[in-house]
């Protein structure tokens, strides 16, 4: 971590970068651009936690940098609809609900669903390839690009002090879908122009070669499809609108019907149907419930749960918790990553469908699945044909930023020229340079419950205790003057490999160790709960070798 | 999970045969064999917990089928000197010390070291490939097989039931660094011998072709070390003899000096060295310490922590917390595979590592490891090979278990003779024909500190409410006869998200909840506590939408 070091006032003219969040993770994208005291924000993703914050439902960027600065902002440009990249908005919004929201058609009906839910209702402003936005000091231009998702846009931000481009999510798929293509076109009249600097997603910078075209699954899902003699379920993220369409074709050419399983998957396919992003077959579609009462073999059910998520659809299939049933003669196809940390859950859900006898195919055994990002392959041709003065990879661990960085040195960007960041990394472009200003500090805001931002890492590193080793509670009342015990203790323990019994040890030695204090003049309850807290924790520590929490409560009686 | 059935009473001339541990898992290999009322073991290891299992240092075999039954054991076979196959050894020995142990010479040199470190003297009988042995009615035969680590054994069974083959893990490199193949000639002799029961490594079968030659790794190693300036750490597993010993020859090659650092490594090598299976070139090992005042371009650190462990050598020095530092001009390269559920932790030494300025070297980038398992093609010249009349993998998850059964299929072996079972199915041979028997009921057994099958299932989910949203503790003394509180209530939370202050609300209502109970005719300290209990869960729940862990203490004033 570099250390925080404030940078200085922003002189006029020159424009200011400094990502809240997604520089060393993947996720909780947002980046914001500061220049003549307004400021413009693209993306405000949310970050899913690992197991070492337990508990924690979403970790969301730090906007304590802008937290003063909300009427300073000009727009928040929302380049996708992935949840790394919206997922926060509901929460900025909160702090302020009228930032104007600005994005393609399809992200932002993907947003106001999500807002709906936190029963907010945004300004929005739709936008789409090839439309320029004056927003302040700020004039975008909206760029077509390829990811996962339809309707993905990069945005090129023009002020005094120079171009930029940032990417947001995308990959060069040649043959897509959709045929809506990464605007190389717009890249090489960018790059003629002059790229001061460019924000890439570096998310596959370290995957050789190219990604494959997202064309080549249909066939591969038809063929299981044919295949299978009874149920199929395929399970995908819920706005994989590609995905989704080659199943809807494949069911189709093999005379299936196609049920969406589970919430987001039911809404956002909903969203894309309507909006025009999804061509449904005729009549393929039925409600989950029509399909439910057809025979097997005439149904694929698109559902979540591809990354083994315990309450989503296929974990719940697994664990006989679902109305939907698989067994033998049926298939799941697992048509999607596997997002690393979710190894162990996605093998349980593995195994326990072969338990049951279903056929599952996966990346691993099938081409059921492509990235929605570029491999190092499609960034060398990017950075040659935009010739960027700066680079700034953005959208991943620092070992992707690292690659996407090394692969424009590589191109001959200047190594001086090509940056690796963090989150709070302040840079400053001037005179088509950009430098380092300094080092804001960013924290995880982790989102709990109802509450946001209120647990710390502390309290997750007692979380990380109490799972490992349990608690220890001692209640004593006692009299200040002597140490006397007067009622107690009463101990009870969690989380803990004995039997209540070997307690019985402990207690004379606590009332013990209290009284003796009190002779030597411990009149505090602190102190008298640092007595307690010491003589079990010795005790627990030589006798059975662990470490719980120990939480001595000492009152006077 | 298979419904419990006891089996009938073993019959005379019947071999049985029942796993305890190592089948729907990778780990904790375990298998009994049972005829004419004695015993035979192969392998007793343990098992490393998932995220799932907060705290646990290891799982066990569940010994209960034999716990009363280890006068009848003739001996146990350990087929080599992987924790996952020798691991649990101690705490079987802990129930009854003098269980032969028998093994090839490395094998039983590291259960010995293991051994030492519990304070057990164990009765050893070391035995090498082409020998028999009499236990009992087994009559076993040892085969050579190969795997990553050397000096691994197959072990043939013959009683009057007939012929089983249990390789232990293997895979067929035809070109071994130590010229000790795998043995198809004996695999031949036995096959036309024929073979009742083949139980198999089945840890790969889901892979598709041949596992590569380890022969290839050195002059990748050797390259990787020729192009790096400054200092190389290699990690890799601390058994892996022959890793290391391209290692010590690719640092000889390019006239640098090895150093081993971490216990496990330290001592493992040394052993190794010591009986020749290891072969270091003059003066290439030198002390950790002589090393560390070298130039750094003269050394290479072989370590520890592949896999991202927190406590191993290369997590520590990612934290600064280790007297080795790495920097600008130093490799690290990770010569190991990535154990599934790995992932994060890998990644953040990986991350760490870069961020220090060293370059990282791992199989995803080069090939600088291969696995020790035969993949689905080497199975396939194992079935034709021996024709087994009946197939048992083990050794694997579920998915696993199921390829390796397919491929016995593919090759002609009757679907209904290739098993996929699960721990405490009970097979029985007889007429060479395999049924199963019963199925018993097998635990987990947690060691956790100093503790061993004291922990359970309940404390574990204890454990999970606890990580993910803390507890909060009440006291209050009261008086029985009314319910009204003389002290406290005292409230105490931890890893919970809200400020003590909070709790200034439920305090009366909990005062309130006890006085009404009180009226209603409650007097016992039970019932009291489950008053508290509903009071603050309710309030928690609906305030604040958490649940957290609920620990009412109520005692009499």
């Amino acid at each position: 971590m570099t250390a925080i070091t404030q940078p200085a006032p922003l002189a006029a003219g020159t424009l200011r970068i400094f990502p809240l969040g997604g520089l060393g993770e993947v996720g909780r994208n947002m980046t914001v651009y500061e220049q003549d005291g307004k400021l413009l924000i693209v993306d405000c993703g949310v970050l899913f936690p690992e197991e070492h914050q337990p508990g924690v439902d979403l970790i969301l960027p730090d906007f304590g940098p802008i937290r003063d600065r909300l009427d300073d902002v000009v727009g928040v440009v929302l380049t996708h609809g992935h949840e790394d990249h919206i997922g926060a908005v509901p929460y900025l919004l909160r702090l302020k609900a009228d930032i104007p929201l600005l994005g393609s058609k399809l992200t932002l009906a993907l947003v106001e669903a999500k807002l709906k839910e936190h029963r907010i209702k945004p300004y929005t402003h739709t936008v789409r390839e090839g439309d320029t936005e004056q927003l302040g000091p700020f004039e975008t231009e909206f760029v077509a690009v390829n990811h996962s998702i339809p309707d993905a846009l990069a945005v090129a931000i023009r002020t005094s002090a120079g171009l930029v481009l940032h990417t947001g999510d995308f990959k060069m798929d040649q043959l897509p879908l959709d045929d809506r293509i990464t605007d190389l076109r717009a890249f090489a009249r960018l790059g003629e122009e002059g790229v001061d600097a460019f924000l890439v997603d570096s998310t596959n910078a370290d995957v050789p070669g190219f990604t494959a075209p997202e064309r080549e699954i249909g066939p591969v899902i038809s063929q299981v499809i044919a295949k299978t003699t009874g149920l199929v379920v395929v399970a995908s993220f819920s706005s994989h609108v590609h995905r989704v369409q080659q199943v809807l074709d494949a069911a189709a050419e093999n005379g299936r019907k196609v049920a969406f399983v589970g919430r987001s998957m039911v809404r956002n396919m909903g969203i894309a149907a309507d909006l025009g992003y999804l061509q449904v077959p005729d009549g393929v579609v039925v409600p989950q419930k029509t399909a439910e009462g057809m025979p097997r073999e005439q149904v694929v059910f698109m559902s979540t749960g591809s990354q083994g998520e315990p309450m989503a659809v296929l974990s719940r299939i697994v664990n006989g918790e679902h109305r939907i049933e698989v067994g033998e003669d049926d298939t799941v196809i697992l048509a999607s990553s596997l997002i690393p940390g979710n190894e162990n859950a996605v093998f349980r859900v593995i195994n326990g469908l072969m338990q049951l006898g279903a056929k599952v195919v996966h990346k691993g055994s099938a081409k059921v699945h492509v990235s929605g990002h570029a491999s190092a392959g499609e960034l060398l041709y990017c950075y040659n044909i935009l010739r960027p003065a700066n680079v700034i990879p953005v959208h991943g661990e620092y070992r992707h930023l690292h690659a996407a960085s090394q692969l424009a040195i590589d191109t001959g960007v200047p190594r001086e020229r090509a940056f690796v960041g963090e989150n709070g990394t302040v840079w400053d472009l001037r005179d088509h340079r950009v430098t380092v200003a300094g080092q804001l500090e960013i924290g995880f805001v982790y989102v709990d419950g109802s509450s946001v931002g209120r647990i710390d890492e502390a309290d997750l590193k007692d979380r990380r205790i109490l799972a490992e080793e349990g608690f220890i509670s001692i209640f004593v009342a006692l009299e200040p003057q002597t140490g006397k015990v007067i009622v107690g203790p009463e101990i009870h323990a969690r989380g803990f490999a004995e039997e209540d019994s070997i307690f019985d040890d402990i207690r004379p030695k606590i009332v013990k160790a209290l009284a003796e204090a009190g002779e030597q003049g411990v009149r505090d309850q602190h102190q008298y709960q640092q007595v307690v807290r010491r003589t079990v924790g010795r005790w627990v520590g030589t006798r059975i070798r662990r470490r719980p929490m120990i939480v001595p409560v000492v009152i006077e009686a």
